[in-house]
Parts: structure tokens; C-alpha cells; sequence
């Protein structure tokens, strides 16, 4: 098995079903990660050792996916030296602007980059990890691209209506 | 000096001009305490002591307030036995409404006791620490009692307008 | 039976599919507790005797639930001296946002502790009476501390996925 | 002096900058009025004795001003018969949006009859109240056409720009 | 039959559904009334000589209710001295916000008596009508009265739980 | 003077200050226009008889502009065959956002083509309209065509900072 | 086949379930027109080739629907002297408020003729494009006039309930 | 000179008040930069050219800051294989809520990694940038590093108020 770059972390096993799109395009990718329930409340050491380590455990970038008052990719960021990548997971109530606004409006210090609600966010976490990646390691920026431009022949092949 | 009973915190020394509030009504109600700048995001580290040795040290209720993506109630809450009052600090750009979310849309397990945007929040901090207080201290909530009837003959005064 | 130490009211009977949650917690912490639904718009009279008589009837916490124009916890408030807590129940057009602003943004003076909005807050209602008895009565501490360890075990039994 | 038909009430003397644009239209249109400063939080037994006394004493319309978690409005008109006028002070850190859902959004069975955030509010309040009271004394509805024809014929001058 | 004191109109046939509600209290407390489907988009000519008419006609309480860009409360109100209640109805998209600011901030000068989003308000527009005419029908004001102490009766009835 | 083809009104004299963007555009593209305060609410009458003349008068295009509850573009609309630019004008208290809502949120039936809130609302219904009447006559288009390559020649020369 | 004289575009095929209801009033109105996928995101090259040869190939307006972060609309805008028509499609978790702002809120300089949220927005840029076209085709402008009374003499006929 | 490893880019030169925070902490990290402004609507050829250029000419992070409806940072991502990071400048009137939601919610398939609005953002996409190129830079990542404890220790020093 690979050494992973990514690790995919959310604050509930109910935030797998959008997270695992961050996941799928990893995997699409050939971008090695790992993947685990970590919790910014109900398991605060543990989030606390996991940023701590995740730089000499080899990850190079961390997604982490929560909801409601989610803190957890702005407390993971506040433990790690890596670029983290935060996925507002839809609320019920609210319809994740609540997880929107917790995780990017960060104080000056410690970013988070955000991407949009929901699963189209899950998916854009995976591919921002993959062109963050890729500035260091050719071959992923060469999958991301082809990738992409697969998905613009599809485009274009559907776009004519009917 | 008096073992303080309520730690008051706050994520940054710009969050004095409102936490100052709470401060004054613990001092009017003789509730000692003791406060603090501990930052969630970029003292993480004496944040998790802080929390974790609140009630060895003997305090008994925590007042912790912060802007934007206001994650320090609710981590604190999610490190100490002791009920945690989160105090939504107005933000430069969203008025408070980011702070607010934040603080309040905690996951079912970790609760933070919220209150409202501002000032107005942080006096409303210092008076449910005192009457959290009050349930065990009874001189702290006859204190209470006598405030607000205090304020409610002031207010009963002024009501004839001009 | 033993003497309640908490009462849960609510504006409604339907407010009692998420309040429920709160009792639930009560049960589990072996709080003792009344329930009664007591609506501020249609028995004012009631609500006030309530929150009048809550103290010398032995209660120390209060717990109030509200959708819509939510003036149950704020009004109980206004007549206790016992720390009131809060739940914004979700509203059926406006997702609760009305019942959260119309709970939270209490004037100085009077404070509510808010949770957060439907079922989690009403988890966390439960839990945060819990805490706040907790700094008189060591067991119920106690049985706090137990279950957020046993949560914290779970989550950590669970956080490998698949 | 006249019997005032209208009773001007507000939650805080803050308010009376904004109120006394209500108390403005009533003089204008020779509407008997009283006002006084009656808070839902701080006097909450005023509240109701001036609510449940409203209508003996001979008041036909309420008029109540208040911001944030603005309760003073449906709680009178849970004491009352009399139909309440609900102006939504602006507050300061939501922009009166607060005021306005916790006034609005009343459950069916206790109305309130909500205008404008603020100082087109509480103008419209005072319009409001001589329109209903209109409906039963014809002189009042005659002023209030009177100054409206007045306002359509100054708009229809000031129409021409520069 | 009667003279209708009461119009209730609305936007599009859709409303009904909303809109019957306020017929229903109506009917239940006597208050004689008629109904009908006024656009002001698409029958703006109607909708003028409808509220123009409306006084002459017998009317004393016009409730108009509409949704989205919600113009017809505020139009027909700028068209007749008779008090207007607007009934933001539910839209599809912006959950009624978007009916609700449209209809609750008219500019000084025009009042609208608005109510809350949907069904409740539809119910509470009904009872402020009976309110309004209650101050010159004492007959109305009495079964007002009578209802609300009806339904008091059955919440105090319905308040213990299971 | 030549025949007006862009009707610009507002809804009141408060507006002049956001709307005379619109008119400066106008004039630099030397589209003839004329400009009139038109209330929705306290002028209905002249609002409709200004509405169903303008295409008989010669205009070609309405641009009109209101804050808060915005009904004059909506309902100029639901009284011409013209195409209608509706303006929302920040309002004192929601920042435009009731303007927007008011004013973007019609029915289908009745289009309003909606700009941004305050002056760069207004600027963009100027160049908007010249847009519309440019599909018509060419040299406004051409003038239209001129402006925006001369704006895009000093963004280019502006680009490099400091 | 006619010379189409409006281009419906949209983001993505998702968006034709929407934006058909353009289409369905452009086919009423005998108006021609194209349709095509034409996304920002995705296919930018082809946006800008579509929007930049839209008035050479004998287009006079454009309507384009995106849903989220909407650019197209704003970004055809800039490559095209037409007037562009923007549809705000419902988005999943903000329910289109995100389209709405990302549409409309376009800077002084390039303006987006913004309609409703949704189907009802998409019938109205159909509508709004024969009002366009209308002062320069008198046959499209009757149809347009011809529709509406259709339509107003049905809400008439449908305005007696039950 | 360096070859600029980050392009800073901005809609506006009213932007660079703000953009000059990510600029500062560049300079600070010692990380090589180049800065222009790029108007997505006023210049969108430009702006194609810069972003499809970017990588050949040695870029390998661009940062991208706009307001209202922020298009810049979603069009740039879509014609670069690099990661783009947006930055929501405040808005004149929704305070940057648009310029938020216009950057984040991009669709599946093009992210931006998007900060907080503001100063805040702007400073956080200097560190965001910094992280990101750190994982290829070691002595970038430990600059990074030494900064965020240098933070650290003036928080610590300063945590003690009065």
C-alpha cells in the first residue's frame, strides 16, 4: 500500500455519505489517502494528535468535513503546519450556511480553504487536494488535467439539448 | 484574594471592549473570577490545559467569548465537565451572525450555553454564571435577586417618558 | 418519586417530538424532572405562576422549548431567578432561525442559555442542566462525565469507516 | 384632557427615539394617546396588568416598540382583546431583522399587526392605529384621508427633479 | 345574507390554501366577509377599483394575502383608508422571506397590518380582523373573547404530557 | 428636445441621489430620457396612468427605482407591454436586500429585469437600457460598444499597482 | 428554419428542467430561438466564442440560467454587447439565494438582467425577451400584449372561489 | 528578481486595499509574487490569458480577490490546472455575504479554496498560499512555521489583561 498525501477526516460517521465524493475523486486520481472518523467534540485528543502527527505521518494535505458549528477543519488547522481543506457538510436545519460560515470565516492566522456545501464541495476538496498535490508531483497534475478535460468533451457532447 | 469560580476567556485582546462586560457584572455581584486571552486557533495548546484543569483549579462555570468562526465555547466545552457560556463577539464583516452560528449549532453532546450578539450577550454571561452559581451559592443568587429588582424600580421610575 | 430539580415546559404539544430529547437525557443522568406544556401566548397566567412558583417548588433549572416568535424561555426568564435554558424549536417555514434570533438575542439583564436549534439542541438542553446541577450535586457530575467518556469510546470504536 | 384610545408602549427608554414618530402621526390626527416605557423582560408584571387593564381603562389600540428578542408586542396581545400594533426597533447588531421575526412570527390564535423595522415603522403604526380607529370614529378616518390626499399632493409637486 | 365586513383576497388560486384559514376564523367567529382572487400583476385594474370600491361597498377590513414579490397588501393599502392585513404567503424557493420583507417594510405613509408566514398567519389575520371590528362590534369582541378562552382551556387540558 | 425613449422614475425624492447614476449614463450615451418621482404607494393613480401611457408617449424602456417594500417596478410592469429595469435602492435598515427581494421575485407573468442594489444597480440599468434600445438603433449600440472599450482600456492601464 | 434571435444557454443539463419554461414562452410568442449547454465552469473557451459571435451570428438577446456560484451570465455579459438575461436556477442547498446574488450583483459597467428564482424566473427571462424584442418587432410585442390579456381574462374567470 | 511563485490578482483597484494583507504576508514569508488587477467583467480576455498562462510562465498558486458578484476567482480556476484561492472582499452592501456565496459555491468539477471575508481572507490567502507551496518549499513551510509560533508566543505574552 501507498504511503497516503491525503487524509480525508469528518466529525461523524453521518458525514461519510458526502465525504466519500472527496474520496471517489482521490481515488480517481491515484492520490494515496486515508480516511477517519475524527471528532472535533466528542473526541478532541484524538483530533488534537492527529494534526499534530500529520505531517511526520507523510500527509501533505488534510480535508476535513463537518457540519452545524463545525470546528473541526479550523481546529485541525490550527494544530498543522499542512493546507487543510474544509467541506461545510449540509445541517438540518440550516442547510449547512451554519457549517459555511463556521469553517470560513476564520481569524487572520489560520486559514482554512473552504469549498462550497455539500457534495459538489466534497468533490471540489478531493480535486483542490489533488492541484495543491500536483504543484509537487507531475503525474497528478497531469490525472487532474486529463480529468478535466474529459469532463469538457462530456460537456460538450451533451450540450446540445434534446 | 477569593478562589475565582468563573473563568472568563476570550479569543483575542480585541474581545476585551465587550467581555469586559461580564466582568463588571461579576464584579457588581461579587462573583470572583479570573480572565484571560486563550485563543482556539492560535494557542490551541493552553486552550486544552486551560479547559482540561478548569475544574481542578476549582472554577465552576466558564464564560469563553469569540468572533467570525468562533470556535473557542465549544471547544472548551467539549475539554471540561463545567457548563461553558459562549458570548458571540460582533464580527467586522457579518455583524456577529457568523459568531452566533458558530457558538449556538453545537452537535447533540457538547453544549454551550449562548447569548446574545455583543454586549448585551456578555452582561447576560455574567448574570447566568451567577445564577448557575446561585443554585449552590445562595448569597450569590440573593445578590442576583436584589440587581434586578434593583433595575426593575429604575425602570419602573423612568417609564413616565418626559 | 423524588423532587424535580429540572422542569421542561414547551410552547406546544407538538413542541414535544424534540423535547422529548431532553428528557430522555434526564432519564439517562437520572435527573429527576417535571414536563408540562405551558404556551406563553395562550396561557400567559400559567406561565407566569409557573416560573414564579418554580423556585420555591424545588426546581433549579428550568428548560423552555419555543418555535416562531419563541417567548416562552425569554419570558420565564423574566419572572425566575433560576437559570433558564432554551430550545429553539425548528419552525416550519423559516427552519427555526426565527425561534433561535427570537430566543438568543435577549436584551441585557435577562439571559437565556441557548442551545442549538431541534433535536441536538434538545440533547444538549438535557445535558447542560445536567452540567449545571453538576456543580452542586457530584454525582450527577459524575454520571455526565461517564457518558461523554462511553460516547467517546463509541466514536472511537466507530471512526474506521467500512 | 381626552381619554387616550391609544396606549404607545415600549420596551426601553432607547426607544422612544424611534416611538415618538408613532406619538407624532397620533398628535398630527388628534388621536388621544398615552405612552409609557413597559418592558416584557425587566417588569414583566406591568406588562400584564397594563395589558389586562388596556381595554377597562378604555384604550381601543396598542401600539408596542421593542428590539432584538422584542417580546413585548405578543405577550401584550396574549393579555389583551384589543388588536397590537408590533413596531420592530432596529437593533444594533441585526439590523432589527430579530426585532421583526420575533414579532411577526406569532402562532396562530395571538395576532400582532407587525409594520416596518424602525422609523417607517413606527410612523405606520401611528397611521394604523387612526385607520382602525377610523373604521368606528369617522372624524379620525376623515383626518387620516385628509393628511394622506395632503402627502399625495406634496409628492405629486415634488415630482418634477431639480 | 350579510353585508361583508370583511374582503379577503389574494394573489393567485394557489393561496387558497393558505388563505382558507382565514376564512375558517371568520366563519367560526361570525364576521360576515367575501373572498376572491385579486392579482395585482396580472388584474392590476381590479385590484384598483376593488380597493377604491372597498369602503363604499361596506367593508371595513380588507386581508390580503400574496407571495414572492408580494405587492397586493401594500398596493390595495395605498388605495383605500380601510386598515389592510397582508398575509406573506409560503413561497417556493425563499421559504416566504422573500413575501414577508415585501409585505412588512412599506415606507412610511402606507401601513400594512402584516402577520406571520403562512397557515398561522393566515389563522391570525382572521383573529386580528375580529379584533378591529371587535373595538366597534362589541358582539365580535365577545366571541373573540370566548374563543380565546376556549382554546386556553383545551391547552391547559392538553398540558400534561402522556 | 428629442423624444424621450428611457423613462426613469423612482419612488421618491430620497432616490434621486442613487437613480441620477442611471440618467448620467443615459447622457453619456446620449439615450434622451425623462425622469419623474412616481410613488407606488402614495401616487397609485399617477403610477398607472404613467405606466399604461409610456409606450403612447414614445418610451421605449422604464427604469425604476425603490427601496424596502418595492413595488413600483413590479407593478409599472404589470401596466405596460415595455420592458421594465427595476433598480433596488439600499433601504436604511436591510441594506437593499428587501429592495432585491421585492423587486426580483415576480410571479411568471410579469418580468421586472432586476440589477444590482443601489448605484451600481443604477449605472447598469442606464447601460442596460442602451443595451435594450441598441438591439433597435445602432449608433446606441455603437455608443454603448465605445464606452465599454474605453472602461476596458483604463482597467488595462490601471492594472499594474502602485 | 427562422434566424434564431435568442439564445438560451444554461451551466448544465440539470438546468434544462428549468429552463425549458424559457423556452415553452418563446415558442408561444413565435419567437426563434437556439438552445445549448454552454457552461462557465466547464466549457469556457465555448462560452466565450458563444458570446463574442452571438450578435455576428444574428442574436439579439441571450438568456442564460446557472445555478450556485452562477458566472455565466455575468461572464457572457462581458464578452457581448446583446442584453443578457440571467436566470437564477434553484440550487441545492441554498435554495438559488446563491444563484440570485452571484447573478445579480454584478458591478457597475456590466449589467445582467436578473429575473425570479426558478421556474417562475425562467418563464419570466422567456417573457422579458419578447418585451426586448418587442420595441423592435411590433408582431412579437402584440403576441406579448395578446398573451397577457389571455392571461388576465383566466384570473377573472378563475378569481370566484369554489 | 525571483521567479513569482504566487500571481495575487484582483476585479478592481478599490480591491487592493484588501489584497495588499495577502501581499504583505508574501513578503513576509519571502515568497516571490506578482500582483495585477484582472477584471473578470472589464477585462475578461485578460483575464483568460493570465490564467491560461500562469502555469508556463512559473506560477504555481494564484490568489484571486473580488466582491459582489465575484466572478474572478471561479473563472480563473476554470482555466488553470493551479490552485486558485478566493478571497470575498466586502461588499458596499451586503457586506460580502454575496462575494462569499459568488466564491464558494462553485459546482462540482472547478474548486476555489476560499478564505474568510475581508482583511482576515486576504491575510489568510498569503498563509493559505504559503502552506500550499510549503509542501515542495521545505524552507517556505518552515517560515511558515517560525511566523505561527512567533503569533503564538506575542498571544501568550499578551494573554494576560490589564
Amino acid at each position: 500500500m501507498l504511503q497516503p498525501l491525503v487524509g480525508v477526516i469528518m466529525g461523524s460517521t453521518s458525514d461519510w455519505e458526502t465525504m466519500k465524493e472527496a474520496c471517489a475523486i482521490l481515488d480517481e486520481l491515484k492520490v494515496p489517502y486515508e480516511k477517519k472518523v475524527v471528532s472535533a467534540h466528542r473526541t478532541p485528543d484524538l483530533m488534537f494528535s492527529y494534526a499534530e502527527s500529520a505531517k511526520s505521518r507523510g500527509l501533505e494535505v488534510i480535508i476535513a468535513g463537518a457540519g452545524g458549528a463545525a470546528h473541526l477543519p479550523g481546529m485541525v488547522a490550527a494544530k498543522t503546519e499542512l493546507p487543510v481543506i474544509g467541506v461545510p457538510v449540509k445541517s438540518s436545519n440550516l442547510n449547512g450556511l451554519d457549517s459555511l460560515l463556521s469553517i470560513v470565516q476564520m481569524p487572520g492566522g489560520v486559514p482554512v480553504a473552504t469549498v462550497a456545501i455539500g457534495k459538489a464541495g466534497a468533490i471540489n476538496a478531493g480535486l483542490l487536494a489533488a492541484q495543491i498535490l500536483g504543484i509537487k508531483y507531475p503525474d497528478v497534475q497531469a490525472r487532474f488535467v486529463a480529468r478535466r478535460d474529459e469532463v469538457r468533451k462530456k460537456v460538450l457532447e451533451a450540450g446540445e439539448l434534446e
